[in-house]
């Protein structure tokens, strides 16, 4: 075993580095620790410390550091790839007391936040200055900032307004040492050495644990529109998202959604829309800007491109209401789908308009292995959710045949530029699928990085690499 | 010393490798590419090399690996911080020939080009297909993609369309023992594992050889629109552009220009233009969008908030000739300068409503040290171009002076959230000010990380770090 097992001398430490109150180890807190989102996954911690404050972090991780104690940073527990789990037990470290918005500074168009912010509340306190963060994953009610950078999430919005990794501007970090340094500055440029920003984005919790962000925010544009567009051919609406593109328009939002995530929807959460027999799939198109009428001109080009892919029928979303509801039906989507099936997800991504020969290519895998998928995600982005559903899949069908599925899934999804994971991570699940897009000198590199941050190995061990 | 000397047997060997023509030991030659753009500074090569693929860059930098050869990358020869100058000698590697623009994908709006393509050569094959390459450099015209990459460049568009970061997919990059890899995937989103593309953007040619990139198209915009203010104070010119941004509006482009900056484009390009008495700064704005009617409104509300801040005068360039010759003011500064008087330019960056403090502090420092400035740059992204002029200095108080106000700018710069360089690297000429920014161990971390990479330190040594 590579880490120490946690000592009672060793909790005692941390009840005098935090408060004793946020150093718990009693059974239920520990297995609600146990797990995120991820499937049905579950590895137990053996305590759970939720620090208030950046040297709080310090000490904890100096301290592990120093005995070899396994640390896992943990953000909300929204996680789909399994990176907040604590597979080598050890310390459970929430960031959930670390949740002040400490200022939204309006001269720079800039948020300065701790970790534990909730990503909807940063996006409220910005929208109450007419400001946006249009970085929103579908958990932002839930979700944390620091998780988001963590796991480089993205969102629906990201096809008009670039990833998350394009609002970070500076982050305070923790190194497992118990180094506090902030990775750059709060400019919009920055050309001062390896960008070590960028480089903390999307590590997992691997590198530091990110304790505070500043992330730029935009003017936020007055008026959006919605529209939701029905087509008989799933694949006819993958063809329409580039085209969309082509024709010179930019939506704020492109979202796929296959006919089964729709009827699942409307089962579970009591939506009304009437799912007609020969439609096989959706595109959620938004578009916002300042001029009401010139989006309307937006969504009549965007119209005449879909009708010419066959799209049967558009429903508009003018009131907030009706956009709430056409948001609604996609947003409940991962949710739904959970609800119904014991399901395996995966997050592939391509070139957008590599999309219907991935579509096309994840049903046919799937009728080879015999497995059903529901599709959603997005499209806009060549981000495709695909749930894989046990549904009357024997289990040892499904223990057997289900990842001879996935691999060739995402060897498909390497084949068509793609890779294995667009805004999930990799975190533990999708490892077994790493040597698929890189090669063994390229995985020893990204190692190397890590032992450069992490010598000991302590910090979220087990994750990305195995 | 740490590296080996030049044999006749390697320069043998090279022309094993490349065609004999593409190995270069003339004086002449060597004189050529012993200096960048950065002020007169020069260091001669061993020799130039002109691979004409990846596998003649692999080679090349096998072998300078195995023999401790130090080896330095060069794109176009215009960077700004001595980034290109093989100040160990030894080999000159220019990417010249690598300059073939692979493919534009209008499908997936994405264009794979060479790293020695012209910047401006991919900007005009994009725009042929109505597609726009925001990353346009003041040097577009020679630089070279590959060595933008390599500085993390800007451009004055920056502050609507993002840096170029958010517009680098995929990366080839040749590491020093050879191995060759695709740093990411095609793709708008990536969540898989460590973002070597992005520790890549910036690193300055110190970590890899960039050869092949992959860059991101948007659809580009039909109209746009350009106004040039005079103000009386070059204070409240900047004060001007945080403003613009609060009220809503989103410029494609913000560039601030001092009075003397104006004067000696005038003189040096026989610009016809007048520079009132009183007028002390300019701001360039431009906006761009698909609906001219619109971008007038936005030029309206614009010149309100100008007004405001006692913009006394705003020439609007409608048509493409008016337009190009308020830009080529704009352009044309960088050189004007340097033909006017030794200077130093430095690349002060912070954020953007600090802009008057940076400005009148550079100023009040000039005036403890004696030394003048004209400055200039792309305001709206908080990035002012220091350019110090020696003008009637003495020689000693240029070369003892000098340092003690520079390191005072960097002070401030810091000090205001901002960092040393904004676009322009370290390179050469700002490693004296790293510690201002950085910590020994936040600049420690970054030498462990250049280890990874490169071992032996063959790979532009001398460059970022002292």
């Amino acid at each position: 075993m590579r880490f120490n097992k946690l000592t009672v001398e060793a909790i005692e430490h941390f009840k005098r580095i935090v408060k004793p109150e946020n150093v718990l180890t009693d059974e239920e807190t520990l297995k609600r620790y146990s797990h995120d989102e991820t499937e049905d996954l579950s590895y137990l911690p053996d305590v759970v410390i939720k620090p208030e404050n950046t040297a709080e972090v310090s000490a904890v991780l100096k301290f592990c550091n120093d005995n070899s104690i396994a640390i896992t940073p943990r953000g909300a527990g929204t996680g789909l790839s399994g990176g907040a789990l604590p597979v080598f037990g050890g310390v459970s470290l929430s960031m959930e007391k670390m949740n002040k918005i400490i200022k939204i500074d309006e001269r720079n168009l800039q948020a300065h936040v701790e970790a534990g912010v909730i990503t909807e509340a940063l996006i409220e306190e910005a929208a109450k200055l007419n400001l946006l963060y249009p970085v929103d994953p579908s958990s932002k009610g839930s979700c944390f900032i620091g998780g988001n950078v963590a796991h480089g999430s993205g969102g629906p919005r990201v096809v008009k307004y670039g990833t998350l990794r394009d609002y970070i501007l500076n982050l305070e970090v923790v190194l497992p040492n118990g180094e506090v340094i902030w990775t750059g500055a709060n400019t919009l440029k920055y050309a001062s050495g390896y960008n070590l920003t960028q480089l903390m984005i999307g590590s997992e919790g691997t590198l530091g644990v990110i304790t505070k962000v500043v992330v730029k925010l935009v003017p936020k544009p007055q008026f959006n529109l919605v529209m939701l567009a029905s087509f008989p051919s799933a694949e006819n609406a993958c063809e329409a998202v580039a085209a969309i593109f082509r024709a010179g328009i930019m939506p704020s939002a492109l979202e796929f959604m296959e006919r089964t995530g729709m009827e699942w929807v409307i089962k579970y959460d009591d939506i009304k829309f009437d799912v007609k027999d020969h439609i096989n799939a959706y595109l959620l198109v938004e578009v916002d800007g300042n001029n009401l009428d010139l989006l309307r001109t937006d969504c009549e080009q965007i119209g005449e491109v879909l009708y010419c892919f066959g799209c049967e029928d558009i429903l508009l979303g003018e009131s907030a209401a009706e956009k709430d509801e056409l948001w609604k039906i996609r947003r409940k989507m991962p949710l739904s789908v959970k609800a119904n099936s014991v399901y395996k997800e995966e997050d592939t991504v391509v070139p957008r308009a590599e999309l219907p020969k991935l579509l096309k290519g994840i049903k046919d895998i799937g009728n080879k292995y015999g497995f059903k998928s529901v599709c959603y995600g997005h499209a806009g982005d060549g981000n495709l959710h695909v749930n894989i559903i046990k549904d009357s899949m024997s289990e040892a069908d499904w223990e057997s045949k289900l990842p001879l599925g996935i691999k060739e899934i995402m060897e498909l999804t390497v084949s068509l530029g793609g890779t294995l994971s667009g805004e999930h991570g990799i975190g533990l699940i999708q490892q077994p699928y790493m040597s698929i897009k890189f090669s063994d000198f390229h995985l020893q590199l990204m190692r190397n990085i890590k032992l450069v941050f992490d010598p000991k190995g302590i910090l979220n061990p087990g994750k990305i690499f195995n």
